[in-house]
This record gives C-alpha cells, structure tokens and sequence, in this order.
C-alpha cells in the first residue's frame, strides 16, 4: 500500500474516544445510559462531529443517529453505539462510532475512494428499553407497539415518555434502503481475553453467537422462616441454588467447546428474612453458535427440571423467553479486514466468533456485515474498568479505516 | 371453676377479628403495612372500643396504643399487633389485641376481679420500619436517632415522614413504669404445625428462640456474558449457590433438635441477564433457643466461608447483622395458662418454644412474660392463606381470658 494513501489520524481518534468519555464520566468509565442526560449530549456530540465526514446529520424516531450522504457510488454503513450498560466501559460502543467517523472523515475526502462512508450511532444496544431496538427498527423488527410497551428496565418509564423527553416523538425512524449499502462494518473491543491472551491486535469477526435466555421458576410453599420446622419446608430458594449447581455440574460434558452459560438475576419471593421464599426464579442464558449444541443444552435443562421436579420439595418449570439465531459475518468483508491487518497490524489477527450480541446481527439480516475486534485489557466488559492500550486503539483504528477503503474498493 | 365466672364472649371476640380484617381486606387475609391507611383505621377502630372495656385510649410518639386505668389494685398488660406483614393473614396481631381488648372488657367489668386488664397494641412488631420497634420503645431500648434513622423496607420513606403523616409526631413515647404491672400476657397464632398436628388447643409459650442473622458476601469478577470462557470466570453467584448447598448438607450434623435456619434474600450484583455476578449477598438467619447451639453453628458458618475462599475462584465473607438472645417466659405465668387450658380446653395444651419473634419478648426485659398459642391450620404463616378454626379461636380466647384472671388472682 502506498504511503499516500490517506490514512486514520491517530491523535483525532483517541482526542474524540475521551471527549465522549468526559461525558457521562465515572471513575475511569461512563454512566450512560439510554435517554440520559450524558447519552443525549454524546448524541449531540456526534451530530455535530458528522459534517466534518460530509455526512449530514439526522436523529430519527427511536433515537437513532445517521449520517448520510447523497453522493452516489457504493456506500458502505458503519457505526456502534453510544449509550453504555450502568456505570461501564468507555469504549463499549463509542469505539465503533469514532471509527466509523474517522473512516468517513478520511475517505470521504480521498479523491481516490469512489465511494462513501455513511455513519450509524444505534440506539439502546445495552438494553435499557429493549433488545436492540434502534438496529432492529431500522431491518424493520420494531413495530409501534413494541415501542408502545417499551419500559427502562431500571426505572420503569416508558420508552414513549423518554422519546418526547428526548424531543424524538413525532419522527419518522429510518430503515434500511434495499441496494443502499454495500455492507455494514462495526468495530468493538473483544470484551473477552483471547486476542490479549495470544498477543493479537484484530479479531476478525466471524459469526455472533445466538444467545438463548430462560425464565427458570421454582415453587415452593411460603413459610414462617422461625416456626416451619426444617422437614416440613419446602424452600424456593434452596431448590434454586440446588438447580444451579446441578447445571454446574452437568452442562460441562454436553456443551460445545466454546459454550457459555450464566445466571445473571435470582430473585426470591417475597425476598424477606424471616420468610421461606414460597417462589424463586432466574434468569438463565446460554450462548453458542451452534443451534445443535443449543439444543441438547436445552433439552438437558428440561429434563433436570423434570428430574427436580420429581424428587420435590418444589416444582420447577423452564420458560424460554428468546431465542438467539446466531448471525454469520461476510466472508468478503472477514478477507477485506484480514488484508487490512496484514498491511497495517503486521498481520496480528485471528478469526473468532463473537460472544457477546452486536447490533451488527440485526444490520446481518438484511446486508452483508462484518466485525473488527480489538483488544480488552484483562478481558474485563461491562465494567468501569474495561480499557484498551491506546496503541491498540489507534492501530485498530488504522485498520478498520483500511478495511472500509477494502471493502469500497478504493 | 363456677359457671357464675364471667367469661369470653365467643360472637364478640369473631366479630371484632372479621371487623379488623375488613379493614385492609386482601382475598382472604389483610394487606395492613405499618402506617398504611388500613393500619391507621385499625389503630383508629381499637381506640374507639377500648372504652368498652372501662379503659382510657391513647396513641403514643411511636404509633403504640394503650388502654389504661386509673383504677387500683394489680394490673396486667397484655396486647399484641395490628400492622401485618404485606399480603400477609388476619390472624397475626389481631388476635392477641383482640384477646386482650375481650379479657379487659369481661374481667374490668367483673367486681370479682380485684386487678384490671390494660391493652397494648405494638407499633411495627413486623419490621417495616425496623425491628419491634414499639415494644422496644416501651421498654426504653429505641432511641431518638434509631427513629431518625428508620425507614420503610419496601419504599424507603423516613419513618419521621411517616409518624407526621399519621399525626403521631411530637407525642412523647410510652415506657414501662416499673411496678406498674404484675406481668405481660400476649396470644398469637402458633404460625406453625405442633398444635395441629398434636390435635391440641393451646401452646403455653416457655421461651421465644433468639435469632442470629449475617450477611453473607461474596466477591468474584464482574464479566460479560457473553466472550468470558467458563473457565475463566469467578461467578459470585455461583459461589452463593454453592454456600446454600453446603450449608443444606452440613448444617443438619451439627445443630440441635429445634434449630431453623433460612436464607430469605438473595441479590446478585449487577444481577443483569448478560452479566457475569461480580458480587452476591445473602441474608442468612439461625433460630434457636440454646446460644450454644447458635455458637457451634456459626463456627460451622465462618469455616465454611473460610474453606470456600481457599478454594475460590470468590472470596466468601460472613457478617454478624444480629444477635438475638433467647427470651424465657415466666414460669407463673406458664402455670396460669396451663390451669386454664384445663378448666376450658380439656387440658389439650403443650409447652412449646417459639419459633417466631414476638413484643413478648422485648416485654420480658422489664417484667415477667407469657405468651399463648392457637393452632395455625396446615401451620401456614406470613401468607394470607393463614388461618385458624373459629373453634380454635374461641377455645383460645376462654382460655386467655381465664389465664388472665388467674395471673391477676382473680
């Protein structure tokens, strides 16, 4: 590659990553989470960075951010998000954002580049309302009355009270155009260890697994936690605790060699110290990028309900709440970013599954996608303390830029 | 015993419970938290009838009412709750106020009685504030900065807010006049199945088990879901399911024949569905009427948490939160029940501990106490199945107030 070739600007990337950090600040982290007062401004941040690229800006009706151009020639769309889980990382998603601006800033200048970079700022990937929403609503999946019924799992208020709050109530939300877009590309940290762990620079992304959750509910009998003798019980709470280490114990010989399984939320009923929890429940979700795997997995939770159920005290019933079909990267734009690795990261790359879910799952659905990873310090995410090393901040960002003019073919 | 003896009024003493649980109905129990409305109309409805009873009514600065006498000679106090428990039964608390409001109105009318009964009902025996704190108030161990520092459990409001609101605050608290009373009595559902099972009509109280409770943490690491191989991860939520098996499997080798013990409240921190717990915290309690039991059990507890630690991959920490001495019911007073359970029950009682905490024993500190028990039908407590045979409850009230007349020397 010619050293004349137009190139991302190092000092503007990191520049850009800790003026949205400042926003929102906490500890070496962020608190920003959707239709806050930090996301807002981190949206108006944008907005007035995307004239820079020769983008206009524009926020649509469920708070999605573009920058759009009416250049002709193929257009590739790139983008993250900008809105962040509690009191998390700083670059759980305005990495992908300033990338995306950065490869639009440099190539929508380059004389050289027939095409154009558009940008893309997804709303609420974290979840706070939703699942994905702004990305599912622009491949069409969000109707209004999945808006309608849209609440902060935190707080409680509504998705639409937060719109107009926001000033976004009224607006029409974009979707994809068919033909637009030659692809999507979406750059993120690893949020695991193994490109740390083997000394690598890139992750070339090439599937997101499906992530499959359950609701796992125990009933037991509500009881005086003084006055029920101990024979007598029958406690939700330890037929729980019994379940998950039972799942500890036997999901290991029927999982695949990368499944992952956790449960993130427990809860007792009533919750109170002097009772014996009548009911209890958790959340449980298993991912992988193996339907097959998923489905003996499944069945192997069935039947250890089944099994619980039958020894008593207390009954056990599995819920599925969502099915994850895991989404396949573009092997093209897998080649564009590995070729931009070996130009500009000495070829310090792996192909990798994702672990966690992207919005670039749901743009998969209707236009060819693809993933670039960077490192994760320590393999920490969705912490406060998640970082990487600016030299794999500035090199990443070298590389998508590449990637992108790959994939425009520039 | 002659028949000329006045006694409890059976119509009057069901009338007064269905009156009370029609107030705050909820299916068939009561939803009466401390200073809800219901409660306020309970507290409300008891002032309006202790005149009946040839007693004085007043609320005090901490939401107790009392009945009292100018009258002479030996005075008795005996009482109870209205506040309930949330959606909990009719039964807890109301039957020992009405107990007491029934042996008050027969026996101070009564010119055979030379002593009078006076009534009490205790603000908060059900912990929506804090911990007994009306009882514990009335016998001088609450103090100014404790109500300062109370809050409602469930909402969060000041307990300060709350007196204002129902008018109580600025009243002085009632404490107990030393000699004023020859004793405490107080009735109660069994909330447990000894009666029932034993086909019996009375519990006579001996002593009111102490309960211990801890906090229990434990601290593993953050992480996502999702890219955190299974190897890698230091699940505090795990680990607590791991503590709650143990326990289940050890702690029955080395407690004593009555000993209880509950794990009421789980929180897993962050406790989102794509979040690997870094923290967890239990609420862990041991009941029991022998502190050398309780002892060995701790010790059990902190090598547990100190084995689970050495073995990691979390730390596991046990915290003391409370330390409840066992509270032993005055043997007079155990006798007068028994002589009356005899004279009006066919002598189907039994001397039991209780399992349950109750005002008697914060009474117990400053005079001599006793408690009585009726059957709990199926032993169900703290839910508003919660119920007792109407024959249970009159055959509970003719001996309540006969064991009463016996303790004044009626």
């Amino acid at each position: 590659m010619p050293d004349t070739f137009s190139r991302a600007n190092d000092e503007r990337v990191l520049a850009d990553l800790n003026a949205l950090r400042a926003i929102g600040a906490y500890k070496t982290g962020v608190h920003k989470p959707t239709f806050s007062e930090p996301h807002r401004l981190s949206l108006d941040w944008l907005v007035q960075k995307l004239p820079d690229a020769g983008l206009t800006a524009a926020i649509d009706g469920i708070g999605n951010v573009f920058g759009s151009s009416a250049k002709r020639g193929p257009k590739l769309l790139a983008g993250s998000h900008l809105e962040s889980q509690n009191y998390a990382g700083w670059l759980d998603g305005p990495l992908g954002v300033v990338y995306a601006l950065e490869a639009a800033r440099v190539l929508n200048a380059d004389p050289s580049v027939s095409g154009v970079v558009e940008v893309a700022a997804w709303c609420d990937e974290e979840g706070h309302f939703g699942h994905f929403l702004g990305s599912r609503s622009y491949v069409g999946q969000v109707t209004e009355a999945d808006i309608d019924a849209a609440r902060n799992r935190t707080s409680g208020r509504t998705m639409r009270d937060a719109l107009a709050d926001m000033g976004f109530a009224g607006r029409s939300r974009a979707t994809a155009e068919p033909g637009r877009h030659v692809g999507y590309l979406e750059a993120h940290i690893e949020q695991g260890d193994t490109l740390e762990s083997g000394r690598l620079a890139v992750g070339v992304v090439t599937s997101i697994v499906g992530i499959w959750q359950y609701q796992i509910n125990f009933v037991g009998e509500q009881n005086h936690a003084g006055t029920t003798r101990m024979a007598a019980r029958k406690d939700a709470g330890l037929a729980l605790a019994k379940f998950c280490v039972a799942i500890d114990g036997r999901f290991p010989a029927a999982c695949g060699p990368r499944t992952v399984w956790t449960t993130g939320r427990i809860t007792l009923d009533p919750g109170a110290p002097s009772i014996i929890p009548g009911g209890a429940e958790m959340l449980f979700q298993i991912r992988d990028d193996d339907p097959t795997v998923i489905a003996r997995l499944e069945q192997l939770l069935r039947s250890m309900a089944d099994e619980a159920s039958a020894n008593g005290p207390c009954t056990v019933t599995v819920k599925k709440l969502r099915t994850g079909a895991p989404a396949m990267m573009n092997p093209g734009i897998q080649d564009a970013i590995e070729a931009a690795s070996k130009a500009l990261a000495d070829g310090r790359s792996v192909r990798m599954p994702s672990g966690a879910g992207h919005d670039a799952q749901m743009l998969a659905t209707v236009m060819p996608a693809g993933m670039l990873f960077v490192p994760s310090i320590g393999g920490i995410s969705h912490h406060w303390t998640e970082n990487t090393a600016d030299a794999d901040i500035v090199t990443g960002a070298q590389v998508f830029v590449d990637a992108c003019r790959r994939i425009l073919g520039g």
